[in-house]
């Protein structure tokens, strides 16, 4: 059902530099299964219905029993961790480990200013506040760490990692605000989410912050009473007025538009970032996930 | 509000095996730190509404901030335990770092039991069932590994750690069912969790077993319905008369028995776990531990 992309950058950017498939796996499969339980415990955090067109683990079987399998997912992909000792030893292990620790605290960071945003109603988000959040909420686990971990290996920790941040970070702008358009207006049988979920779900996202500077005052204040409902007392109508004035003020493609120059971005520092490494496969595949990433419709 | 019984142990453990306070202080932190965030996602998981006379974390924020709140003070304890690098070294934090893996599975395999239980509304549970299932939710945690952990820093890993199994165990049962018993005959001021909490949240307790196994026919019936509904439709009077049939059919005396027996069974596996360590003020206190435990009113 997933589309593999957290461990497929890991593993080809550990290639790319010089690496073995092998030596990448425990962390690849670590990366896919951590990012697994992130999508538990985020299902049951924004209460979602649906995810890759089959009911959440929340949905299925309730909030308890998904808080506990999100947990033991999170324990078992840190043991994955752990298991790279016999191949990569103690102290490679270790290094990967705190990229771990950095990519969980960094991703539960992003999700506290979402929730809190939601929790508090704030309408004042602004588009840098917006691009801080997914910085830590969905690049640094899904794009910065997977390269820097890849590069980590196939190095034995010689490489600056930091090298691999400003394209991590433009590839996984791209990629979420790709999604978030995605949820308004994608085919919700390829998408596999409910069209429309995130603003039932108040999420703050770059056409909701475009809407709020765009609109009347008297349409942020229909806007602002609207988010400050609990989920349940939300209207299909409601839902409906807000994506209609998205569309009416360019709110949805500007944020393609902003996703596009990302990927363009993402495509100048892959050049920077994979410099020094001779052409392969697995390099040439990278620049082709850019690619696929802002095409995808699901 | 705690009453750091864990790292307490930890600590004590260590000293008595010839370590000093400042080599388990880390791996003392950390336990506490992970107890505490299994605690918000228990609250959470039992829907609990009061905790160290508190509301719990999801009653005062929520489910989406108490389980991302979990998340980051699960992921902040295992730092706490990597900290431990700079003295104990790579090797010796790793075989740290491998207790804790174990503590977190199998608490979420007592955990995953015991709700696994209450969605299937299994009526058939033994007590060896029971005793399994505690083993795993709280014994390892709370009373194995603390000791484990503490010998294992102390002896730079020369001690056969399993020395203390049988020990913490024995505790460990007679912490847990010591505390539901007080969850039904406390005092909730002195307590702290709202009294006969485990009985709406329809929690497998030694009493319950024992009242299944007691009770006529036509009163199993009552119980059996009684604990397929939801929560919500329980009624003060129905567990009101659960606890009556429990008090009628000594299912309390019982479980306090019980408690006695296992703390006195821990009292003399303590004299085997720590043989051959030298008296000491902190080899003393782990005994009275056991007497408070079983003696203490919240």
């Amino acid at each position: 059902m997933g589309k593999g992309l957290r461990p497929a950058l890991c593993m080809a950017t550990c290639q790319a530099f010089g690496g073995t498939e092998e030596q990448s796996l425990k962390s690849a499969v670590a990366l896919e299964m951590i990012h697994n339980a992130f999508l538990v415990h985020d299902d049951v955090e924004d209460n979602s219905e649906c995810r890759h067109r089959m009911p959440t683990l929340q949905a299925e079987q309730g909030v308890p029993i998904a808080v506990n399998i999100g947990d033991a997912m999170n324990a078992l992909s840190l043991r994955l961790v752990r298991e790279n000792i016999p191949m990569l030893g103690h102290q490679l292990t270790q290094r990967i480990y705190e990229e771990f620790e950095h990519l969980m605290l960094k991703s539960l960071e992003g999700q506290a200013s979402e929730l809190g945003w939601v929790r508090d109603n704030r309408c004042d988000i602004t588009e840098a506040d917006y691009l801080q959040m997914i910085l830590n909420k969905t690049c640094w686990y899904s794009f910065m760490h997977p390269c820097r971990i890849g590069g980590l290996i196939a190095s034995k920790d010689t490489l600056d990692l930091d090298r691999f941040n400003k394209f991590g970070y433009f590839m996984g702008a791209a990629f979420q605000i790709q999604d978030d358009v995605l949820n308004l207006v994608g085919d919700s049988h390829q998408y596999g989410k409910e069209i429309g979920g995130d603003i039932w779900e108040g999420k703050r996202t770059l056409m909701l912050v475009h809407l709020f500077k765009q609109g009347t005052p008297s349409e942020r204040d229909v806007l602002q009473a609207f988010m400050a409902k609990p989920r349940g007392e939300r209207s299909e109508e409601e839902v409906s007025w807000v994506i209609q004035r998205m569309q009416d003020y360019g709110s949805i493609d500007y944020a393609i538009a902003v996703a596009h120059q990302f990927a363009e971005a993402a495509l100048e520092e892959f050049s920077v970032a994979y410099q020094d490494t001779p052409n392969s496969g697995e390099k040439a595949f990278i620049p082709k996930l850019i690619h696929y990433m802002i095409s995808r419709n699901l």
